[in-house]
């Protein structure tokens, strides 16, 4: 039996054109004379399709991809992911199903059993577990099919699920297994993958089958990097990450093993290519070619045009340099540095009059109060609105250059610099945005070494510095990095080594920060706890604040 | 025996404030010569705590309020909501308890079964349901224990659940049922709480004591109305909305029935309270005190100012005029008489010459393009600075004035007039805007007629009207309407009577800014279905557009 793995890149609710990449895709596995092509999670709609599936007609409309399926299953056998309506009255309204499809015929659904809830999932919401597990029987092969999680529980270890969906189909005694995923990417994810592949290959001694999609959905990147995996636990093969891939394997040689062939797994060069996927599907979604950013001459948002330019190509990027009575001269030039060594459109727009129009205007309201705060949010405002202004006039988007550190500890203005419809770095720390920056740079100098080497500023009144305000970032970022991603209290971090109140500071600038978060943009998530959809805090609380 | 009912308002995460009121409480119980005292669902940590229930500390931090309560409980039995760990391994981390303390212990633990995951809920996220079920014996009498969304599933009948806890406890001859809650208000839902209390109490013939959460949390309005039913269905008393109550009842008074008191449900009423609530909550909650807004002289803005007055205290408000070129003269004329009669402070401050600034400095880069949206928003953005200036400077808290006809249809300028700490009118319909109005209004004229009476107009361009670019909102939010909260397809809403290019334009209005609401501000609940935490929805999707 040759089995064709098809990861896709599709776009949430675009039937007609999901309809035809899968389409196309079985036509190219037909070519390659495979029996059987499989896909991935909720192919049809796109994953993950969040409140659409409340939509009777959305799910309508993914019933109606499959049903387009029927014709070319004549000619080859399919496996479609695809949400659809549980046929019982109990429980929630949908199933997640695996869908075999054979001879112009659904020939098994299998629904999902291990419906993740936590982190970015929210598939209890709308998913009733599988109560059912039967293998399909296939050119002689017996499948045990399962939709992504449902293989993450190998022999009830997983604490989190009663259930083990494999172990449930082995009395059944399938010859290989199929897995299709919508397993979305952090750093550390694809070795994760592996190994948990390799421990059910292990406990149930059959080949198995992983077909994982490809693609960014707005902040959730999905890296592909589907497996197919001897019996003997070895990697066949590990396809591409980050790009739609159509492969086939004859089901002996994978039995057979010997060769192995795995990606590479280097946690930088991976965000890298996380995060130029993500510009690039998010313009290439909504149907937009050109984005705008602020280049300051720091760090942060060179390193976001160099991304940018990776993902949608020097004439589609413009930036502004927006220098204001603070700024230092050689930011200026770094920054001019930099758009002429990537090529791009740049124009330099002071902010000094808009400025002083601003405190002439604000003069009388402000009662004499001395500077502070105001004025800086103020010059980071004005160049927020500049930015949209030409966003607005020429169709640029605005693409946000805050760190995951700033996002975390509330470094940044609302309105200000914390606009833009994507926020390219809030997934990474400032400590990684210097080991991101080294990495493009490790052939030639694109980014001015000099934008790397001196201190952080947000140069918004004399000689300021980030180290001012905050910790440095070497110490400040291992402290969110425990909190954030590990959810460690105070007491356990201090305990670790950090002091007391550093810890405190950080931990309360986190928690009360919570405000300017729910209105920052979309975060691309690289790692395991991204701000976004999978962090959910409350605005008005009062924990260690 | 008697039954004291404390419906308190709770902030999520003070633990010593929390523990502070539940004690106070408990003194006034005991005073009150009750033998029993009732919270509210998840009193110890306030609800929903969200994530915050992923930290071991924070879960800590809520037993150790439930401990400090043992020693008051040899003076009177209490029923606390708290999160505790879950003994089994398997399953999520938490139970959503009520724990029945008594003699200085703990002497029952009932976990909660039906887990609402849907809107605003994500409770499996967090909790295993229960799988054991008994009564508390207590003075003679048995005591059915049951958490919020338990008994919405009464004889099994809803759909969504395949178990009834009050049925598994009804062979053990329960006297009464308690039932302690966290059920958020919406317009229709004081009713729909009524209605299912009595199915229950039809069903199992016993009276039932309901006692609810109360206070604002963010976008979430919780309005008491806790509620004692007699076993005839007779409502024994509907304890007050909106506002924190101790009442003690009889268990045989009750049972005997006899009076029957309930509030007044007035849909326009109910939503003013909770506005005024949502505001008062939190501005109190984040201890601070004063609101800035912008008046432009249309009815937004205006019942926005009349209801943070009423929230906080005219003292407390301020508003900033903020005419453009195309602003009428009688905008400034009615948005100034508004702020007399309210007696707020009110500044004005024209934008003219910021405007020309901008347009001085951008039109290097505008490319001789005519004007277009882009002026607009550079005027709306204008004003989200003067008052962000403002906010800066003296503290006050930016009021967004955005209602939700608006919201959906993305009738509104990014970091413009969407800027705000808090969307005052984000669940309010335009239609419910003038509802609302004339409310206010109904003794004497505090929105000036004109206000309400003057078609709606942005007066960012000259001329302009809402209806230039919209369909008229008593076409529009109807639409709205059944999209939105009822999750009707557009072919649906056609076969309803309404035009066809209008439906298909507005839902792709709405489809089409999904990124604009994911930097909104948060807005206060006050439908079933809001924009916000209750209503997911990517970025980047094709649906509909």
């Amino acid at each position: 039996m040759r089995i064709a793995m098809a990861q896709l890149n599709v776009h949430i609710g675009d039937f007609e054109g999901n309809k035809a990449k899968i389409i196309d895709a079985c036509h190219k596995a037909i070519s390659l004379k495979a029996d059987l092509v499989c896909f991935s999670e909720l192919v049809t709609c796109g994953y993950p399709p969040q409140d659409f599936l409340e939509f009777a007609d959305f799910v309508q409309m993914s019933e109606n991809v499959v049903d387009s399926l029927l014709e070319l299953s004549h000619e080859i056998a399919i496996v479609v992911g695809s949400p659809i309506i549980n046929p019982k009255t109990e429980g929630k309204d949908l199933l997640n199903c695996a869908i075999f499809l054979e001879g112009g015929k659904r020939k098994y659904t299998q629904a999902k059993t291990l419906l993740p809830t936590y982190d970015i999932f929210d598939e209890y919401r709308y998913f009733e577990p599988a109560t059912e597990w039967n293998v399909v029987e296939f050119k002689g092969k017996k499948i045990a099919l399962t939709v992504c999680e449902d293989i993450w529980n190998v022999g009830n270890e997983n604490p989190l699920y009663p259930i083990c969906p494999m172990d449930e189909m082995m009395d059944q005694r399938p010859d290989l297994m199929l897995n299709i995923s919508a397993s979305p990417f952090h750093y550390a994810h694809a070795q994760e993958r592996i190994d948990v592949l390799k421990s059910n290959v292990e406990r149930y001694k059959v080949p198995i089958f992983y077909c994982n999609e490809v693609g960014a959905q707005t902040e959730i990147i999905f890296d592909g990097g589907s497996i197919v995996m001897s019996p003997n636990g070895q990697v066949y093969e590990e396809m591409p990450y980050f790009e739609e891939c159509i492969r086939v394997y004859d089901l002996q040689d994978v039995i057979d093993g010997k060769i192995e062939r795995v990606q590479e797994k280097n946690k930088i060069a991976l965000i890298h290519d996380a995060i130029v996927l993500g510009i690039k599907d998010y313009f290439a979604k909504l149907g937009l070619k050109k984005a705008i950013l602020g280049l300051s001459g720091g760090i942060d948002s060179a390193l976001t045009a160099v991304l940018a330019v990776r993902a949608l190509g020097s004439e589609n990027v413009r930036v502004l340099l927006m220098p204001s009575q603070y700024s230092s001269g050689h930011s200026v030039d770094d920054a001019r540095a930099l758009a002429e060594a990537l090529g791009i459109r740049y124009d330099i727009v002071p902010i000094r009059p808009i400025f002083d129009m601003y405190e002439k205007t604000l003069g009388p309201l402000f009662d004499d109060l001395p500077p502070n705060v105001t004025e800086e949010n103020i010059q980071a405002r004005i160049r927020g609105m500049l930015l949209m202004a030409v966003s607005n006039k020429h169709g640029n988007i605005l693409l946000n250059t805050t760190n995951k550190s700033e996002l975390a500890v509330g470094y940044g203005t609302m309105y200000g610099d914390l606009c833009g419809g994507l926020a390219v770095l809030g997934d990474v720390y400032k400590t990684e945005v210097y080991e991101l920056s080294h990495y493009v740079n490790k052939d030639k100098e694109i980014i001015p070494i000099n934008s790397i080497q001196k201190p952080p500023s947000a140069e918004l009144r004399p000689g300021q510095k980030d180290s001012d305000s905050l910790p440095e970032y070497n110490v400040l970022d291992p402290i969110l990095y425990q909190y954030v991603e590990m959810r460690k209290s105070p007491q356990d971090i201090i305990e670790m080594g950090y002091d007391e109140a550093t810890v405190r500071r950080a931990l309360r600038l986190v928690n009360i920060n919570e405000f300017k978060r729910y209105q920052s943009p979309p975060v691309i998530r690289v790692s395991s706890k991204s701000f976004g959809m999978g962090r959910r805090l409350p605005i008005v609380a009062k924990y260690l604040n």
